[in-house]
């Protein structure tokens, strides 16, 4: 019997690290998940990871041919197959490349989260057969890829695709990278938050999330909210799709993508993040682009996103 | 003796189109120009430039191999090889490659200025050797090139790089566009006048610049003002460059650039206009990029730049 070509996928998280065997169609025929540990640092968790592999391997290596590792990971670089310094993670600079050379030689490859959902979308989901989009996803923060000409942008140096890190307002809300009015601390769950907290004490209106503190407030929560009308959480939901509307028509200005597509916990909200961000972006952009890019969701099983992503990374470079 | 393979370039301004025979080391071995006249439609300027460029080339073409037609032009769609409603010209829809087929038939390729300018700068000028970098063109406008891994970036529908119409002052002042706030009403000849007029009214320090109407003023007169340390010359362009180099901040987090290359009338005031650009740029960085971008000014020859950028053009199709 023929052997099935696959792709190892691993997907480090803050919390968890997701692993399995994906096949070109996409078909996920192995999964794995184990704590990442971030403060253990990379080898242990590599170690643990390919102990629980490997064994699991044996058992199944009649059937299939390894091809490759394909990893998504934060402030990962994809040239020079490092990762350095990531936020949430006691990792410092690590070279993958080494770190998997360890316990399987294959061709290996690695970028962040955002570019290996991008990757993910245009292979299997929503930007399937698009050669020009932009993947936004919307998470505790923001993250970007920029597809150009069908091939992920990295830029000079990897860093390609920084779109959480556009300035969308001078002077504006304080961002964790040092800067101020970043546009994910504006379009992310925790900008719809504090847009929230910032609506709840300018307006009169009554509103549930009104009981809730800052520590306590999630994006779910208004987003359950916004479906039972309360019109604080209506009202965060327009003017989060406003600031990301505006700053997608820069982008399109930019890049002349078919398709915007939205990703991630704040993108499950659907048309009420849709429908602002469409109607703000065509409002400001050049005449040339209007109602020709469009707003999409993406269509990738949440669970499976990054995997998926991550092992289209290596699918890219076998074509 | 062996022919020398040429290529011949085109480019069409609002008064002047200006051809000539370009080797791929850049040297240019024949050139003419003549009056576009825009008001008489495309036939007539290229029914005039062939029979010009015929005459010539009957006393040259035992020298010559032509290799094929690079065009620069505005609203020119690198695609579809047409030109879409002009600003300036009274073409209305043209297919390019019809036009030229009844004069030669050969590979022909066209695009906008900006974008030629960016591959003029690719073969021949200041990007020489770079894979990644934005060049912007600051003359009456703002024209720019994205480059992305050593090809120019046109995007899903040939309009991509239209940086001019990204909006950085919500509200700002009109544009051309029907738009308020865009780039290129801060960003070019005529921005560094309105925001000379802005602080001829803000400001009461004295200023030559007081005795200019708005209709007789001009970016050059602003800059020989900057030159003899006119407080408000030199503050119009510390303003213009603080705003592009704002702007260029969040097209490096979309882009990564090796470089920015300033091309074109306000960027020959050189220093003037790159130190508060740079240092504005900086200030706005997100830090993966900080101090590795460089502004630079281009090297091509103005007179010649457009030229060198459509016979480009078709250079790098035959590569």
């Amino acid at each position: 019997m023929e052997k099935r070509k696959v792709v190892l996928g691993i997907d480090v998280g803050g919390t968890n690290t997701v692993f399995g065997l994906v096949e070109k169609s996409g078909f996920l025929s192995y999964r794995g998940r184990i704590d990442t540990r971030g403060q253990a640092g990379a080898q242990q968790l590599f170690d643990r990871l390919f102990e629980l592999f490997n064994k699991d391997y044996q058992s199944l290596s009649g059937n299939f041919e390894l091809c490759g590792v394909g990893i998504g990971a934060p402030n990962a670089n994809y040239y020079k197959k490092t990762v350095e310094n990531p936020p949430n993670l006691n990792w410092g600079f690590v070279k993958m490349d080494k770190m998997v050379e360890q316990f399987v030689e294959l061709p290996m490859a690695i970028t962040n989260d955002a570019n290996a959902a991008a990757l993910g979308e245009m292979m299997y989901g929503a930007a399937r057969g698009m050669k020009h989009f932009i993947q936004i996803t919307l998470g505790t923060g923001l993250g970007s890829g920029i597809v150009v000409d069908g091939k992920l942008v990295y830029g000079f140096d990897g860093f390609a695709g920084e779109l959480a890190h556009t300035i969308v307002f001078k002077n504006g809300r304080q961002c964790g990278c040092g800067s101020r009015g970043c546009l994910e601390t504006y379009a992310s769950a925790t900008g719809i938050k504090r847009t929230a907290f910032e609506l709840l004490a300018l307006e009169n209106a009554a509103s549930e999330l009104r009981e809730f503190s800052f520590n306590k407030m999630t994006s779910r929560m208004i987003f359950e909210a916004a479906l039972r009308n309360d019109p604080i959480a209506v009202e965060a939901f327009e003017l989060t799709g406003k600031i990301l509307g505006e700053a997608l028509a820069n982008s399109v200005a930019h890049l002349s993508p078919e398709a915007v597509i939205l990703f991630g916990g704040l993108a499950s909200a659907g048309e009420l993040i849709t429908r602002p961000t469409k109607k703000h972006m065509e409002k400001n952009l050049f005449h040339a682009f209007r109602n020709r890019v469009q707003i999409l969701l993406s269509s990738l099983p949440e669970a499976d996103a990054a995997l998926l992503g991550s092992s289209a990374l290596i699918w890219q470079e076998l074509q």
